[in-house]
C-alpha cells in the first residue's frame, strides 16, 4: 500500500545527536581515572578492614552488632532506592522519554558517586596519618546524597540535555556539592542531617541556573511530546511512593546513633502525611470540575519531606512537622500551578520536572525552618547532654549557643543558594558549547535521539487519522477516475 | 474529518462528581484538626527524645544500639511498602481505575495513619503523669496497621465511590478499629500479632458491608471497564510482589523482640511459600484449557500470609504454617471463583478486588488456627519461661492457661466480625447520603470522574471500527450522490 | 462487519498446551510431600524457638539485639525482592510473555525454596542429636540463594517451556546445587559468600544446557514476539534496578558479622557503579550512530555484582572492585552483541535473556578473581586473626594458607561448571520427552499459552492496516458492482 511508505517517509527527521564518540571516551576516560585515583586515595576504614576484630578487642566494644554497618546499613538501601527507583521513576512521566529518564538517571548516578567518594573524602574522611580517605557505609550514604543533588538539577533540563552534557553537568555537580557542604557543615558549623539546604537547594537553583542558561525559545515544536500518557503517569507513581515512603530514612540515615535516628525517623513520617492531605484539598480546588492533577500527587506530595530536613533531627515536635508539611504542600501546589509557567513565560526558565517548587522552595523553606527551631532551642526541652549532642557543641564549637546556631544556620542557607546560582551559570556555559551531542528543539523529550527503540506496533489515534485520509483520497480519486 | 468530531461528542458524559469544595474542605479543616490535636497531646517517647542518653545512662542500657528503632525501624519499613506500593498497586488491576487505585490509596492511607496515631495513642501510649501520648516507632507501625484495615475495606468498593466517601470510610475506620483493637488485645487478652483479626478480619466485613449497603443495582452498565488490560495486570504484580515479600515483616514487625520477631518471620515466609503452589493448582485445574487466571495469581497467593497472622509468634512450627497456607490458597482461589459471583448475584455484595476472598475469610481462619495453636500450647513446646512471654501471662493475666487463651482468641475473632459488620453498617447508612460526589452507575471504575487525564493517543480496536464504519458510510453516500 | 470475522479467525490458533492436569498434579504431590517431609525435619533453631531467652541467659548473651535475626533480617529482605521482584521483573521484556516472566517466576521461586530448605538443611543445619533441620533467618537467604541458581536458568529457556517443565526444572536444580554447594565450600573449602561460582556459574550453564538440550530450529516463527515493547522496557528496568541497588545486600547477606558484611557491602556498591560506566559506553560504541541498547543497560549493568561474588569478603581494596566491574562491563556486552548470535546460530544454544553474558562469564570471571585475590592474601593486609577469620583456616583446616586457598577457590570454580553443564544436560534429556505441555516453535514467548488474557483492545499497526485493506476491497468491489 502506497499510502504506508508515505507516511514512513514522515516519521524520518535528521537528527544531530550521534555520541558515539563522546560519549565512550567521556565513559572510559573518567572510570580510569576513579580507578587510579581509588587506588591512590581510597581504603576501607575499621569498621570494615579485616582488623575490625582486634580494633573491637582493643576498644572493649562487646559485640559486632555496634559495627556501624548495623546502624545505617538498612537505611543506606532505603535512600539507595530513592536514589535509583525512586529519581529514576518519578522522571518517567514523559510519554516518550521513560528510557531518558531512568536509564540517563542509573548512568549519572553511578557515575557520580565515585567522584563523590573521593571529593567527599578529601574533605571529611581524610586520616591524615597515611593521606588515605577511609571509608565505611556512611562514605555511601553521603554519596548517595550528593549524586541527590545532581539529579534533582537533572530534573530541570530533562529531555533537552544528551547523555554527555548530564555527565558533564554532573561531575561539576558533585565538586561544587563537596565544597559547599563542606563550608555549610564543617566551617559554619550549621547542621543539615537531611540536606535541605546542602541537597534541595543547592541542587534545585543548579538546576535551574543551568535550564536558564540553556533556554529553548522553540521548544513548543517538541510539545507533542511533553506530557505524559496514561500508563508513564502510573509509572511515574513508583518513584513518587518510593521516594514518599523512604524519605524518614533518607532524613535520618545519618544522623545521631539512637535518638536521633528515630526523631528524624518520625518528624518526616509526619511531615510527609500532613503534605498528602494539603496538595490533594489545592490540587482539586484550582482545577475545573475539582479535578486531581497527576502533577501534583506525583510532585508536590514530597514537598514535606524535602522542608523537614534540616530540622527532622531536632525538637521540631510531631505537631511542628505537620504544620510544617501542611505549609509546604499548599506552596509546592501552588508553585505548579502559577510559578512554573511564569517562570517558563517571563523569567526564561524551563523547568520540565518543577523541581523550583518540589526541591528549591521547599529547600529554602526546610532551612528556614532549621534556623528558626535551632534558635528557639532550650535546655529545658532538650536537656542539657541533649543539646551539646544534637547540635554537636563540642570542640571548637563548644561555647555555641542556640540563637548563635540560628545564625550560623541562616548563612548556611544562604551558602547553598549561592552555589547553586553561581555554579548554574557557570556550568551552563559549559554546557553551551556546540559540542555535547544535544537534540534540536523539535527533537526534544524524545527517546529516539539516544535510544535504540523496540519497533513499537502500538499505534496513536493521529497515525489511524493520517492514515485513513490518505486511503479515503487514494478512493475518492478512484471513484473520480 | 466529520466523522472525527461525531464520535467525540459520543464521549462526552453528563458528571455529577465535582469535587471542588467537598475534597479541599475535608483536607483542610481534617488536617487543621490533626494539628491542633498533636499540639496538645503527641510527644515524643524516651526513646526518640533528646533525653534518651541520659534514660539510657540512667537504665544501664550499653549502647545505643538497643533503642527500639534499630528493632523495628526495617521491619516498619518494610510495612509502609506494603501499605503505599502493596496496596496501592495491588489496585491498579483495572484498565483505567489506576490513578485512582494508587492515588486514593495514597490519600487515605496519609489521612488515616494521623488520626491512627491519635486514637491507639489515647488507648496504648497515654503517659497518665502529663496527659501525652508518647510515641515512637512501634506506633507508626500500628498506625500503619491501622491504616491496613481501611485501605482493605477499600478494595471492596474500588472504583464506586468518590474520595470524600473514602475519606469518611477511613474515619469511621480508623475509630473504630482502635476500639476494637483495644477491646480484643486489651480486654480479651488474646494475642495478634500480624492482625488476622483485628485487622484482616475486621478491614474485610466493614469494607463488604459498607459495599452491601451501597449496592448498585445498575453497575452492569460500566462493565466495559471493569476488567484489567494487559499492563495494568503487570502494574497490579508489582502490589502482589511487594505485599508477598514483605508479608514476613509485617507478621514479625511488633512481635517480641529476638525470638518473637525470628519465629513470625519463619512461619510467615512457609505460609505464603506453601498458598502460591495451590493457588497455582486450583486456578489451572478450574478455568477451561488449564490456563492461570491472573485475578488468582494477584490476590490469593497472599491468603497465606493472613492466615498465620495470628499464630505466626507461637510454636506453629514450620510444617504447621505449610498446612495453613496449603489450606488457604485453596479456599481463597475457590472463594474468587464461586463465591464472588455467588456473592453479588444473590447477596448484593459487589466486592470489586474479591477482599472476601484475600481477608476475610482468610482472616477469620487466622484467628481460628491461632485460637487452636494457642489452646494446644504446652510448657514441654514453649518451656515455662517461654510460654509466659510469648503470651504474656504476666499482670492481671499471670493465672492464664493456654486452653484458656485459646477461648479468649476466640472470643477475640467474634469482636472482629461483630465490629467489622456492624461498623460498616452504620458507616454505609451515612455514605448514602447523596451529598458526597461518587459517580453514576455508568461511570464508575472511570478515572475521568476524579482525574484530569492526559490526551492519550493510543486507540483501542472498537474506537477504529467505530470511526472506519463512518468513512464507510460518508464514502458509500458519496458514492451514491 | 464481516472483514472483522474473518480476522478473528485469523487469530485462532490451534494449542497443545493443556497443562491442566499435569500442573495441578504436580502442585498438590509436592506441596503434600513437603508439609510430611517439614513435619519430620524440620523445626526452629534455637534463635528462632522460645527457649531463646534461656539459651540467651545460658550463654550470657547481653541483648536480644544480638540475635542473628538482626544482623541478617534486612540483607534478607533485599535478598527476597531481588528473587521475586528483580528476577520476576527482569524477564517481562518481552512484548507479550510478562505474565510468564513474573508469574512462573514467583511459581517455581515459591516452589524451589521449600525443597533448598531441606537440601540445604540436611547438608549444612541437620542437628545430629535429633536428626531435625534447624532453621533460622541464615536459612532463609540460602534457600533464596539456591532458587536464585534456578531462576537464572529459567532465563535461557524463557518463553520455549511449559510450567511443569519448569518446575521438573528446579526440582533438579535445587538438587544439584545443594550437592554441588556442599562440595565446594565443606569438602573443598571454597570460600563464595555472593555465589559467584555456587550461584551464577552453575545456574549460568545448567540453564544454558537445558536450552540447548531443548534446541528449536524454527523458532523464528514466532519472532514476531521475541522483542520488546516501550512499556515493557520500562517495566525490566524495574527488576534491574532492584537487582542493581540490592546486590550489596545479596554479596553480604551470609558473611561473617562486622567487618565481613560491611566490607562486602563496600566492594559490590563499587562494582556495580563501575560496570555501568563501561556497559553505556561499549553499547553506545558498537551501534549505529552511538545510540544506546536497552538490552545492555537492562542486563550488563548488572555484570560487576556477579563477578565480585566470591571475591567481596575478601580485602579486594575498592580500587580492586572498580577493576571488576570495568572488565565485567566491557565483556558482558560484547558478549550480548557478538556471542550470543554465534551461539544461537552455531552453537544451537538459544539463550532468551543472555544469561551467557549476565551470570555464566562474569560468574566464571568471578571465581578466577577470587582464587587470584584468596592466593594473594598476606597477613601484613589482612592481620593474622582477620585472615583466619576471613578465610575460616578453623577445625580441619587451620593449616591452611592463603596460596593453597587460592587453588581450592579454583577447584570450586571447576567443580561448579562440571555440575552446570552436567546437570542441565541430564535434565535436559527429561524435558525433551513429549508430556511436559510445551508450546509449538510458533507459539512461543507468548502468555496466551498459559494465561486467560484480558481481552485487549488495543491495537497494533498491522492490524489497522489489515482491516484497512478489508474494508478498501470491500468499498472497491461495492463500486465496481
Amino acid at each position: 500500500m502506497g499510502c504506508v511508505q508515505s507516511f514512513r517517509e514522515i516519521c524520518d527527521r535528521q537528527k544531530n545527536t550521534n555520541v558515539r564518540l563522546s560519549l565512550p571516551a567521556v565513559c572510559f576516560v573518567w572510570q580510569t581515572a576513579m580507578i587510579i585515583l581509588f587506588g591512590v586515595f581510597i581504603r576501607y576504614n575499621e569498621e570494615s578492614d579485616t582488623h575490625w576484630v582486634e580494633h573491637r578487642k582493643a576498644n572493649n566494644i562487646s559485640s559486632d552488632i555496634e559495627n556501624d554497618f548495623y546502624f545505617r546499613y538498612p537505611s543506606f538501601q532505603d535512600v539507595h532506592v530513592m536514589i535509583f527507583v525512586g529519581f529514576g521513576f518519578l522522571m518517567t512521566f514523559l510519554k516518550r522519554y521513560s528510557f531518558g529518564a531512568v536509564g540517563f538517571n542509573f548512568l549519572i548516578a553511578a557515575f557520580g558517586l565515585q567522584w563523590a567518594l573521593l571529593m567527599q573524602g578529601w574533605f571529611h574522611s581524610l586520616d591524615y596519618t597515611d593521606g588515605k580517605i577511609k571509608i565505611g557505609v556512611e562514605n555511601l550514604i553521603n554519596a548517595d546524597f550528593c549524586v541527590a543533588g545532581c539529579l534533582i538539577a537533572y530534573g530541570a533540563v530533562l529531555g533537552k540535555v544528551s547523555p554527555v552534557q548530564l555527565m558533564v553537568m554532573t561531575l561539576f555537580g558533585v565538586t561544587l556539592f563537596a565544597v559547599e557542604e563542606y563550608i555549610i557543615l564543617n566551617l559554619i558549623h550549621a547542621r543539615d542531617a537531611g540536606g535541605s539546604m546542602v541537597i534541595h537547594t543547592f541542587g534545585g537553583y543548579y538546576g535551574l541556573s543551568i535550564s536558564w542558561m540553556l533556554y529553548r525559545p522553540n521548544l513548543d515544536q517538541s510539545s507533542r511530546l511533553q506530557g505524559s500518557c496514561y500508563h508513564s503517569d502510573v509509572f511515574a507513581m513508583i518513584g513518587t511512593l518510593f521516594l514518599w515512603m523512604f524519605w524518614p530514612s533518607f532524613n535520618s540515615a545519618i544522623t545521631d546513633h539512637g535518638d536521633g535516628q528515630h526523631r528524624a525517623a518520625i518528624n518526616t513520617y509526619l511531615a510527609l502525611a500532613s503534605t498528602v492531605l494539603t496538595t490533594v484539598a489545592i490540587s482539586s480546588l484550582f482545577q475545573k470540575h475539582g479535578k486531581l492533577d497527576m502533577v501534583h500527587i506525583q510532585n508536590s506530595t514530597l514537598a514535606g519531606g524535602v522542608a523537614v530536613g534540616t530540622a527532622a533531627e531536632f525538637m521540631l515536635m510531631p505537631y511542628g512537622s505537620l504544620i510544617v508539611g501542611f505549609c509546604c504542600g499548599i506552596i509546592s501546589t501552588l508553585g505548579y500551578i502559577y510559578l512554573t509557567p511564569f517562570m517558563e513565560k517571563h523569567l526564561k526558565i524551563q523547568d520540565t520536572c518543577g523541581i523550583h517548587n518540589l526541591h528549591a522552595m521547599p529547600g529554602v523553606i526546610g532551612g528556614i525552618v532549621g534556623a528558626i527551631t535551632a534558635a528557639a532551642a532550650t535546655e529545658s526541652v532538650y536537656g542539657r547532654e541533649g543539646l551539646v549532642n544534637t547540635f554537636d557543641f563540642e570542640g571548637a564549637f563548644k561555647d555555641m549557643v542556640p540563637t548563635r546556631q540560628g545564625g550560623h544556620q541562616a548563612a548556611g542557607l544562604c551558602v547553598a543558594i549561592c552555589f547553586g546560582i553561581g555554579g548554574g551559570i557557570l556550568v551552563g556555559c559549559i554546557l553551551r558549547l556546540p559540542i555535547w551531542g544535544d537534540a534540536a528543539d523539535d527533537n526534544c523529550f524524545d527517546d529516539e535521539s539516544y535510544w535504540e527503540l523496540p519497533e513499537d506496533e502500538e499505534i496513536h489515534l493521529t497515525t489511524v487519522f493520517l492514515v485513513m485520509h490518505m486511503c479515503y483520497s487514494h478512493t475518492k480519486q478512484a471513484m473520480q477516475a
